[in-house]
């Protein structure tokens, strides 16, 4: 492992390129592969057994390439699939946005005795309650508020923004229980959600601090690769403030950024690279198309009953 | 081939359960294998390739256990692989949602000079024109208007229904250049959508015939099955009228089924089983999980980038 080595960073689609924003604002010198399953997204509706399999595949495919450190840049990969990515996998150097997310959260309570953390997420990060584990390992007394909210990745996807009358209806049907319930802090425990932080901000109120985990993510890869000593250069203090409510603060704040990009997706390149451009405020080349070797037609059933 | 063999019916997960119900008042002798691929859901972001290979595999599985006939219940899977997969297994009999729908459109225009179909759709089924062929096909003069309306599928997921306002104003969204352009007839080219028939019809109006591809789908295989004298037992005349604004019309009429219903799929069986009850108002067996056969993780990359 050496320092000029990429950073891979793997998610099911799209949401991960808030933390390849982030990483290049924060590690402007790294070279950064990116996977984006998009032939199996989303990941926030299926099963662990599904999603590791997911995801040891893209692993398989990203380790010959080296790289110094991996990130699985999506909740949902990280709350189902982490712990037992990491075991089949000793020799890689591993970390995701939960614990990030979590640790920022527990430090923006404060010195509060009981403060209400609200994190909002996927369908199978809520039911995995990863979130719960990381912030109690942290903290004891902590009132942990989960609450799936499905329909902001595909409205995010759909191209809409946080002014668009059903996102905002949308929010305040999620967010209500939190807002009856004051909670202090919120997570957007999904890497899609940094795009409608404003919006986010502006339902829940000003009061309660908003943690970005793909913001977090990118200050802890930093930190880990620092500790090892495997930067390429220096650490851009460029950090986006805790909390932020601007939608665009991630994203117009990368001019120093001269580490390359490589992106791989697993379906429809096109569709992929024209709406990165809203992840990422800048165009990408067309994705390099990854796909699973199939059997020929006339080869035996792939398929199995199971059990 | 026999009277006695199974009716096959694929989807990419829940949608193709409205096309079950159908089938099971239309033909309710018939015997159902129902496969589900919930591991890949949903085909309505996926590129044709994609989706070819997602139900290449479907059908190698299905097809040593003989069914009769056998249903693209998914207006996606229709839209991008139905062409590709019958010609790869011509000893099979296929059918879709996507002629039954075009014709039942084209009979409900009528004698009107220059009629306006609409069409509500994935952004799949819309970028593949297959609605816009199959009716030009059958009639030359016609303005043909599709709408891709990517977050109805995840808003049935999550369990809403037509008096939710979120759904009322995506639906008022959706549909509002349909209701400007003075539509005749509007297809629900989904296999969702049938859900949210009674919202669709009080959002479009009382004058716009709606066409549910579903039902239109089961009649037409009723139709092709006494063809070739593959019934097993009587037709029934259970019809739902087209058009029907009433959301559970389709669901309340099953007293006589006394086929088998047997379900495959390939992620997560209890999310299956739980949300299938919407669908088809009466509880089912725990589904089948069918895994694809996965090489160990010790063995070469299985994900290879192409072109």
């Amino acid at each position: 492992m050496k320092p000029g080595d990429p950073i891979a960073v793997l998610d099911s689609g799209l949401g991960g390129l808030t933390v390849v924003n982030a990483l290049r604002r924060v590690l402007p010198a790294e070279d950064l592969i990116y996977f984006g399953d998009t032939a199996h997204l989303p990941y926030g509706n299926k099963s662990p057994a599904a999603v590791c399999r997911f995801v040891r595949q893209i692993v398989q495919f990203l380790e010959p390439m080296n790289p110094k450190h991996l990130v699985m840049a999506c909740n949902t990969a990280t709350a189902l699939a982490m712990p037992t990515i990491a075991a089949e996998f000793p020799g890689l150097s591993i970390s995701g946005v939960i614990e990030p997310g979590a640790r920022a959260a527990v430090a923006a309570a404060g010195a509060r005795r009981l403060p209400a953390i609200g994190v909002i997420a996927t369908e199978a990060t809520v039911r995995s309650k990863a979130y719960e584990r990381a912030i109690f390992q942290r903290r004891n007394l902590a009132q942990v508020m989960l609450r799936p909210t499905p329909l902001l990745v595909p409205m995010i996807e759909e191209g809409r923004t946080g002014d668009d009358p059903l996102v905002e209806t949308a929010l305040r049907q999620y967010l209500q229980s939190m807002i009856l319930r004051k909670v202090d802090v919120l997570v957007l425990g999904c890497t899609h959600y940094p795009l409608l932080k404003g919006a986010i901000a502006k339902v829940i109120g000003p009061k309660v601090r908003l943690i970005d985990s793909a913001e977090q993510c990118a200050q802890d890869v930093a930190r880990r690769l620092e500790r090892k000593g495997l930067l390429r250069g220096p650490v851009s203090s460029q950090a986006e403030p805790i909390g932020s409510p601007d939608d665009t603060a991630a994203m117009d704040e990368s001019p120093s950024a001269t580490g390359t990009l490589r992106t791989f997706v697993t379906d429809d390149p096109e569709r992929f690279a024209m709406l990165a451009s809203r992840f990422l405020e800048m165009e990408i080349e067309r994705p390099t198309l990854v796909k699973p070797l199939m059997p020929d037609v006339s080869a035996p059933v792939v398929l199995r009953a199971a059990g």
